[in-house]
């Protein structure tokens, strides 16, 4: 782009500066009032602020003016998208889907074996939980590409959550019956919230929080891996690094075992390795998807001909053999229990939310389809109360798979349907096989699993661009790792809300000069050559003035004024007779805003100083209008740009002796 | 005003419209290349936002360059003001201040005698708290206007909030210890919020809430006021309206009391009469502030000569002699008490902070003079502290008082002086004359002082600027009158912040179009004459961009862009190749925003539409390429004006087939 003119521009007579002897409008082009919004009565008023808020998805546009049956369709669409993409559901796309399906199936047999430990719950329910809700979501979500299952986090949040509460081992029938509770009302949340439209109240959870959180939480979960891939039979029930590390140390002498090591180590480089061959060339995705089931198959064959279990390397043991068993009657509805459950299960709903909505917004943007974020909290929701009730635990949508999904070439939830099936197989057929599966095996896979969510390139831009977030990102993440999951997590949530409260009550102002030779007006401490007007001060205020910083706001004004009256008094300057406040950047203003306003006109006034506001947006002077205060200023000291104001200024200041 | 033009105008040349054939950069007058601020290292950054969040007001200025005994004095000035104004007091400086002094105290001393009873406390401990208190406010407080001493409102939520806990009249001395520990802690919380200048805090609570939870108490107040000018003995506890009411029509056959009303009713008109003669001729504001003092006077010797007590009229009956008694050993510093003195004074802390900031602010508003909030807050701390150890409750600035105080003539703190010195000459001599004082005038009195605060031309106004604010005044008043003072002070502060979030999450944005024959560019539903430009479709951000809004931002500009393509299929207009986004109201950034912008990016290449940014302010573009956005965009394709924008997209599309 070749010029560069600056909104204060306005009116801009290349000929004329702001030095102009006279104020001459006739070198004004055309004219245009300044217009008043058209005047809207309160219902619609409010209606529109409902729906901007609520609807502004505007998701009923497309039940206009259609047939009563067409309707129903369309509504039956909304809730079921299967009919919507269904329809023109053909050979090539399944073809897409089956690959798919099967390489997410091989990742995530797996991954929910090593989950459900996380989780402190027996090995089968990982795979209950991705053979369920991945049907419920097939049917009702509307991502094309996300994977459903159970996840690292949230299996890791539930835990301890639950531990907390009960314990897993000395009461274990309780502990399960709990997290049913909880995964049922980590349903109810989701549903809910999506059904309310209250979905937007999850975008409270900061970007930058949500990284920070993601990687304390993958770092904590490899932690609780090397009692596996370390075979340490005595092991902390803490998560913090601290007393890990320490129960690490602590059982270095015995405790450690060296077959146990040797095969863990081993499988994770090979791991590691299968991840950077598929970094490194796109088309071999699918070596770090198969390569965790291969290396279960070897190390359980292994483990059988060498009987390494007798020489104390753990194995899975046990594994129930079958479908999921009903859960109904196992969730608390009374007692004590159940106000815990709809705690544990607000927290995880909302956390499973946030990871699940997150993927889905990036993938649908990669292949530019819209998500309707309510439609998806339903989706999940219902998929997480069906759950519940046929054994699973909570179950969301996965990075690490949803990824493979959309590499390997997904069209439709589909896939999922292929994984669940999978699943279904291997919990009728195969499961006794995962006998003699080494427990270190599954904590290296999880590690290599985990390992992605440290997403420290996306913390080096969060440090370039805002020191904030920065901060935000940083507390949620040592959080995590030093303290605990849900501490984590508090202070994400509240650093975030700090955030916002800082943003609305300390906005930025700035002092504005002319560039030499033109009509443009720029902050003084960005463009250096910008000369000041002698006798006026000209404040830009860059936000909407609220009750929560309007009196900073005024007061920062009258900072500016007399830091201005300070240098014209060493330097000699004639007096400062106008404030020029430019208000373009302030898009609205309420009652305290008004009374800032009026405080300072006031102000001015004793000092003898002529309060000038230069362009106020629409709202904005509708709200002067309304509140009589143009008329205290008076409306000729109102202008649309802070050019005409200043040669106003500067014409008086000559007529005056 | 005679010129309209608005900051899109940038780069106008009124000869050019944007239907110009060619993109001639020649037309472009002086150049300037948008600047970037310059760097600032970590450190100097972060000093910087710490200094405007909390020492905007840059209290150190003066102390630079000083020898380091006028440092020392500055600071002593500082802490104690009166040093600053004692300096240069004078003679008719005084006069001013006994009059006002005069005047306030014969206000206060019926007030007070009532107020401690809303407090549920002994009437000698109304005046107690306004002799001590106001003695330290006029050495520390730097307001010249205010006036200290017991408030309606305070005492009414003390009251309610310590009767909640101990019953006054069941264990008196309880409730006294635990008032004297609130009242403590009231001074502490102040005398923190200040002296870690969190005063910032107190401004989450909005004007409009503020004036809602005023008019609720006032009415509270005064029904509670029916109890003494009708004479009912029996009455309720409850402070809402239901209850009051019932507990009224429930004693009215039996339990009224004729002399009282008679004395109640007669008083409480002559009360509003000499209010109403002060409003009508300012010069006469005197009638008002010593109608209560005579009435009072009045009242009492009718009493005393018609032995009306005999008849069942209520009077003062006892009130001890004497200065302030010690109440340090009083105060609760262990126990279960310890908390729940916090609590309460935690809650009528902030209120009493509130109300004395207000009207702070308003009269050094009128005077013009500065005041530092922080500092108030730590004098009004250090004062209720103080009193806590010498038998007061919470003092704080009252309206009322004030007011009179102001129009007196009051030049400083002395008129406070004047008053705690009539107030020990009562509590020495004249008290036991109250004996026969009738607890009937005592509510006329109040019902008349607090009728005041219910400010429904404030109310009026905030309907007609801002209707959210409304609701929150009527939350605020409703919940005060029906629930209770609690209740309507937890809905204020709720709303408040309700509204801070949705301001944050549901930014404005419009659709702009070119009023015809300028290059003008303006939002089409407030410019009805405003064109849409063909083929491209320009949208308007009214707000920064943080992870609160960007999901939203970013769909609302996609709904703008689908809205526009459905239009030109409707009419068959050539298709949409541009969506330019003005961004000169977007002030701040951040990486969630930027996220944003990138997903809309990305979005926008699948259909093949040039995304094309107008006006990034400095921030906005420094952050755009510290996360290498600007790369992807194309510096090309951001320009500074949306006319230059609009060219480029004209040009462009002609050049191809």
């Amino acid at each position: 782009m070749v010029h560069h003119i600056s909104d204060e521009a306005a009116a801009n007579e290349p000929s004329v500066t702001t030095q102009a002897p006279a104020y001459d409008p006739s070198q004004a082009p055309l004219v245009y009032k300044v217009g008043y919004p058209p005047q809207k009565n309160l219902a619609s008023e409010f209606t529109e602020t409902l729906r901007e808020t609520f609807f502004h998805d505007n998701p009923l546009r497309q039940y206009k003016d259609q047939s009563l049956c067409r309707k129903f369709m369309i509504g039956l669409e909304f809730l079921f998208p299967v009919f919507e993409w269904g329809r023109d559901y053909n050979f090539s796309k399944f073809k897409g889907d089956l690959i798919a399906g099967l390489t997410i199936a091989s990742l995530c047999i797996p991954q929910d074996i090593g989950y459900s430990k996380l989780a402190n719950l027996d090995p089968q329910y990982g795979l209950y939980s991705s053979f369920i809700p991945p049907l419920i979501y097939a049917a009702m979500g509307s991502s094309r590409d996300i994977a459903i299952g159970p996840v690292a986090v949230v299996s890791l949040l539930i835990g301890s959550l639950l531990q907390n509460e009960v314990d897993h081992v000395k009461n274990k029938e309780e502990y399960m019956r709990l997290a049913f509770t909880a995964t049922f009302f980590a349903g109810i949340t989701q549903a809910a919230l999506g059904f309310l439209r209250l979905g937007f109240l999850i975008e409270f959870l900061s970007h930058a929080a949500i990284v920070g959180f993601m990687g304390g939480a993958a770092i904590t979960i490899a932690l609780q891996q090397l009692k596996y891939v370390l075979g340490i039979s005595q092991f902390t029930r803490k998560t913090d690094i601290i007393s890990v590390m320490e129960s690490v140390w602590g059982s270095v002498h015995h405790g450690w075992n060296w077959q146990t090591i040797v095969i863990g180590i081993s499988f994770l480089a090979f791991l590691l390795f299968a991840k950077y061959i598929g970094k490194k060339n796109k088309k071999l995705f699918w070596v770090p998807a198969i390569a965790p089931i291969i290396s279960v198959i070897l190390a359980t064959f292994f483990v059988y001909i060498t009987r390494a279990d007798k020489q104390g390397v753990q194995i899975v043991r046990k594994i129930e053999k079958g479908i999921n068993p009903s859960s109904v009657h196992k969730i608390y509805f009374t007692g004590p229990f159940l106000a815990k459950g709809f705690k544990i299960g607000l927290v995880c709903g909302i956390v499973g939310l946030t990871e699940a909505v997150a993927i889905g917004r990036t993938f649908a943007a990669m292949k530019d389809y819209q998500l309707d974020g309510n439609k998806e909290m339903v989706a999940l929701g219902t998929m997480n109360i069906v759950g519940s009730m046929t054994s699973c635990y909570v179950a969301t949508g996965s990075f690490s798979r949803s990824a493979v999904n959309f590499m390997a070439g997904c069209k439709t939830p589909v896939s999922n349907v292929v994984m669940s099936i999978v699943v279904l197989l291997t919990l009728l057929v195969i499961t006794p096989l995962f006998k003699y599966t080494p427990n270190a095996i599954l904590g290296s896979i999880i590690i290599s699993a985990v390992i992605g969510l440290v997403d420290y390139e996306a913390a080096i831009l969060i440090w370039k661009v805002d020191k904030l977030d920065f901060i935000a990102c940083m507390g949620a993440f040592f959080g995590v790792v030093f303290a605990s999951v849900e501490i984590g997590l508090l202070i994400a949530v509240s650093i975030s809300f700090a955030k916002i409260l800082l943003q609305v009550t300390r906005p930025r102002t700035a002092l504005l000069g002319n560039l030499p030779g033109t009509t443009i007006y720029r902050n003084t401490s960005q463009y250096p050559e910008a000369r000041l007007i002698p006798g006026v001060v000209i404040v830009r205020v860059d936000s909407a003035i609220y009750f929560s910083n309007s009196n900073y706001v005024r007061e920062r004004i009258l900072r500016w004024l007399t830091d201005g009256e300070d240098k014209t008094k060493a330097e000699g300057l004639p007096k400062i007779n106008f404030l020029i406040v430019e208000m373009s950047p302030v898009i609205d203003i309420d009652t305290s805003g008004i009374h800032a306003l009026e405080d300072l006109y006031k102000n001015l006034q004793k000092r003898d100083i002529q309060l000038i506001l230069s362009n106020p947006g629409s709202i904005v002077i509708e709200k002067l209008h309304a509140s009589k205060l143009t008329e205290h200023i008076g409306s000729s000291n109102i202008f649309l740009a802070v050019s005409d104001a200043v040669r106003f200024c500067t014409t008086k200041s000559m007529q005056e002796p």
